[in-house]
């Protein structure tokens, strides 16, 4: 392993997250908040140590995929483990696990919440929780690729993109993967600035919208009230339940319709797909909340608000739909699972996965029926390599297995199954709210700290699509790092200080 | 296809099942009960079928991977189809789907029931039922291959044995398919006759140990009593336990054991890891069920047949488990995905699924850590072929896929998530029982027939591990055999008549 560049990343991470850190220190003095000083507390350290990380380049920038993928599971707990310092220090989340608990939910866009009242906190510490969402919605280290001078070219690049990019393979849009990178979060911050807009002429005041812009970019989640977006008018629900759309989509999708390809964005097959499950979703849940809504537009509004906000793996929420009735509830457990397209800020097993699944086992049973007859995986009209399929397949098993297992170790809390099943599937697929006592009305506070844990996991590894976080518990990772680090700090140290 | 070949079949099947049909038959003249007549109604025109049948032999025996598991999927319907007949008929099921339900329930060795109260069947209709399950359990054309005339070899025999037999690879313990297939149902039969002699022994009355030990056998699960075995003495209860455990074991165990291959049998990795799940469920029940039973061995008893009882895929109970607290009842939901050994009569997913699963996911995080390493996949010591590997992975998907597919549909009943979730997996992994509105001391009476045909899809699917029903729904193998089958069915006619 290449330490040297593993070290360097992560402390540019640090530094980055102490740029970060400002935002709400800004919002502090905005506001004549005291807790300014946690922020700064915690802000100035990582600043420091991202200034002095910037003097110590590595000697040399290879990277493989194996450094790649230990750096975005390293960089994703470093980040979630300072980022909720500041919430412990202000007192407002007295307990660090909680706190621990509410920053990775945060930059994973999950917006579970350990807070039984959300009004409660500064304007600081709302905006804090809001812009995690708005980082870890299109990824940090996609972000990274922005900025940092990676020396080691598109091979090393891309490693680090495909760790962190939720879906089953990645694409270049532009030749270069760091324009690609731009590309995406020019359409994201656009998206974003969009909607923020909107949300202001349809009412809202700033600081409201641009909470619920940022949090409905990285579809996180996390709302400053405690009735999340049911407090607004039905015209800020719209807007909010539209984009909540628009960013579970592909941004290849985006991509192709702004730079004139706009015949391919519509042949997308996952795009096609995730619209037709939206559409219907809606359709069948309107029809069935018709008698306890308040007419058919009602009934209308609230089924396509929860519907893009479940699938879209946001978690906002305009009504209580653990109150729903069974149908509803059960169709959005599937929507859980089937979460918003690869390629997007969304979560869950994503759409393309079920798509390429479907073809798999259409692919199987006609294999039985013509034994000899060889076949390729299309998608999008173009084949699919055997590899991709392969990863997909166990990416599904491997879902399973963590999702088992997480169930597993909440068994021991003693509390109903819907609530157990739904957290777990609420966490790795990043959503927030679940049923039962998970519900949109209530919140993660009464787990043990053993399943908060668990939970933490999940959300992580939901998020950087497992393989990266189930790395880190590796030991071959480990011997590798240590074994080959001693000679190699030394001669870093020394060049170094040299520098 | 061999059309020809496909009707002889399934005529054979037909004509097999008029001869098991004269074992209920019987059992009505012993106990001087009326229903005889039904099933003599059912059995004679199945005979007859059967005889004029053996002696239309098609001409050619070929017999591809297609024909195995086109014959599996259709002889299993045909045989729950007809099966179901004379339940309906003797007025004890009044509704015709409700009688298919619970044919295919005992053909598939689910055992779930529709009945409120199953002591007022005749005794003719309990055995009936009872003994659909020891049909079931080791697959109705391995029986065939035992006995059947199949001029075309190993290779035509394996096809169907493939197509029938529970778990992701098939492997031959002698030689002689038919030879294995022989042994097997002499393992089988002997360890049958086995439980049956010890329950006599513990004080069952006859009949309640033949159909005790041919559900067990099967795997299956249905009880002659609404209380299952909870009325049983204690010793009866252990008994069943244990054989429950022994019928989940993967039957070349007990092959390796009986010739002298000690020593392979006690190395296969899926017995030992299905004993210990075993164990360590049973432990964590004991001491979670502790304070609502009547002292440890109470406990242990309760736990263990319970245990054995859903991972074995039987379905048997003698506590309402459905009342434990939460952390009993998620280590039994999780049990009910696991399932039994390959090889065995029992249901579920299969511990060496999960076993083959946990490898192809450890070598997929082994290929980001060192990417140029090859390694083989080992199970047993023995490499597993890549295409083992992938239909492994690809069973998960389809499993899952089905599995929410059959969510999708109930959740129109309009009650609650853990009954759905429940109902369909303890369906689909033939167990019987599952949670709530379906708990032990419930059955599957109040589903609409729209969610009955689910779930006996869910059944059958389960049973044949999927892939034989699903091809039945593939368009291709109806045009196959349509458009092949006019000049075909001509000169097999002409043939036949000739003969």
């Amino acid at each position: 392993m290449n330490n040297s560049v593993i070290r360097f990343i992560l402390l540019y991470v640090v530094g980055f997250l102490g740029l970060f850190l400002m935002l709400p220190l800004f919002v502090a003095f905005i506001y004549h908040e005291s807790v300014w000083i946690y922020y700064a507390a915690v802000a100035l350290p990582c600043l420091i140590i991202g200034i002095i990380n910037s003097y110590c380049k590595p000697k040399s920038f290879s990277f493989y995929l194996k450094e790649g993928f230990f750096c975005t599971g390293a960089s994703w707990v470093v980040l979630s483990v300072i980022g909720a310092i500041p919430l412990w220090l202000t007192g407002e989340i007295p307990h660090y696990i909680d706190a621990l608990f509410e920053s990775v939910s945060g930059f994973t866009t999950t917006g579970a919440s350990i807070l039984y009242d959300v009004e409660t906190l500064s304007h600081a510490s709302l905006f804090w929780r809001s812009f995690t969402h708005l980082v870890g919605g299109m990824g940090v280290l996609v972000f990274l690729l922005t900025v940092i001078p990676l020396a080691g070219g598109d091979g090393s690049q891309f490693n680090l993109m495909k760790a962190e990019s939720p879906g089953p393979s990645v694409g270049k849009l532009v030749p270069k993967l760091k324009n690609t990178a731009q590309m995406l979060y020019l359409i994201y911050l656009g998206l974003c600035a969009l909607e923020i807009i909107l949300l202001l002429i349809a009412g809202m005041t700033p600081f409201e919208a641009i909470n619920t812009g940022i949090a409905t970019a990285g579809t996180g989640g996390f709302g400053i009230y405690s009735s999340s977006i049911g407090g607004f008018n039905v015209a800020c629900q719209w807007i909010v339940a539209i984009f909540m759309f628009i960013f579970g989509v592909n941004f290849n999708f985006y991509y192709y319709v702004l730079f004139h390809h706009a015949r391919d964005a519509f042949r997308m097959e996952e795009v096609r797909m995730y619209t037709f499950l939206t559409l219907i979703s809606i359709g069948i849940i309107t029809v069935n909340t018709l008698s306890c809504s308040a007419g058919l537009f009602d009934a209308l509004t609230k089924a396509a608000f929860q519907v893009t906000s479940i699938q879209s793996s946001t978690g906002f929420s305009t009504t209580d739909f653990n109150l729903w009735p069974q149908t509803s509830r059960c169709v959005l457990v599937l929507l859980m699972f089937i979460g918003a397209c690869a390629g997007s800020t969304g979560g869950g097993i994503k759409v393309s996965r079920f798509v390429l699944m479907g073809k798999a086992v259409h692919k199987e049973l006609i294999s039985y029926i013509h034994p000899r007859s060889v076949r390729k995986t299309l998608m999008d009209g173009k084949p699919v390599t055997h590899d991709t399929v392969r990863s997909n397949n166990v990416f599904f098993g491997t879902f399973m297995l963590v999702f088992f297992v997480s169930i597993f170790v909440l068994s021991f809390e003693n509390i109903d199954f819907s609530t157990v099943f739904t957290a777990v599937i609420a966490t790795m697929s990043n959503i927030g709210p679940g049923l039962s006592m998970v519900g949109p009305a209530a919140n993660f506070a009464f787990f043990t700290d053993l399943s908060k844990i668990v939970l933490i996991f999940d959300m992580l590894a939901g998020r950087l699509e497992l393989f990266p976080i189930l790395m880190l518990f590796h030991p071959n990772i480990w011997t590798d790092l240590f074994t080959k680090r001693r000679r190699k700090e030394l001669t870093n140290a020394g060049k170094c200080f040299k520098d």
